[in-house]
């Protein structure tokens, strides 16, 4: 499900945007692409060394809203593409993709998995 | 009040984040750091293409909140830095704004302008 192109953009420079929703409203974190692993059933696991509004947010509403994108891979009208993630997330603190995660960033205090509804090129 | 380093990442090449709300929830599109020019009095003026969903959220909640990043720019831990923006927003199809925008973006059929309200370096 996950389209190629995506996979690609994760293996560039960049910064991945991760919205959640609370009762403030809107809630934005960031990460870099070079920080997200896709496993082989295609979730996606994300470090998470604060992102402590997002947790509180995905207890009541675990859909989180994630967009990566590149100017170095081509889109659909040139050069640069992007896509936009919709899923359910939970933060995850033990177990083995926790152990992976935390054996690759130190400071990880959890790991946000994501299971991808969808996964669509927006450029 | 926008912060130089601010402007800096601006200056870099990078995939900016706007989330707005609506009936559905949160809403995501993205843009590239060049796109975005600071006016003179600190607002964001952001060409639309597209942008539709945003456009109609904001007619009924004009909050926005904006990521940007880039990994060639300091921040406080290191290479890499961000910010998170927070601010008003409004659609604007006409005028000096608008004119400035589209003589650069011949496809905008608008500008998003973004009165700033915090931006906070996050990384």
């Amino acid at each position: 499900m996950i389209p190629d192109k995506m996979r690609e953009v994760l293996k560039k420079d960049g910064v991945v945007a991760i919205a959640t929703l609370g009762e403030d409203g809107p809630h934005l974190v960031n990460t870099w692409n070079s920080y997200v692993r896709i496993t082989d059933d295609e979730r996606l696991l994300i470090p998470a060394g604060y992102m402590n509004r997002t947790e509180a947010n995905i207890t009541t509403n675990n859909d989180v809203l994630i967009t990566v994108g590149s100017s170095k891979v081509a889109g659909i009208n040139g050069p640069g593409t992007g896509f936009l993630i919709k899923g359910t997330a939970a933060f995850i603190t033990s177990g083995p993709d926790f152990e992976a995660t935390k054996a690759r960033f130190s400071w990880a205090r959890a790991v946000l998995a994501v299971t991808i509804n969808s996964a669509t090129q927006t450029l």
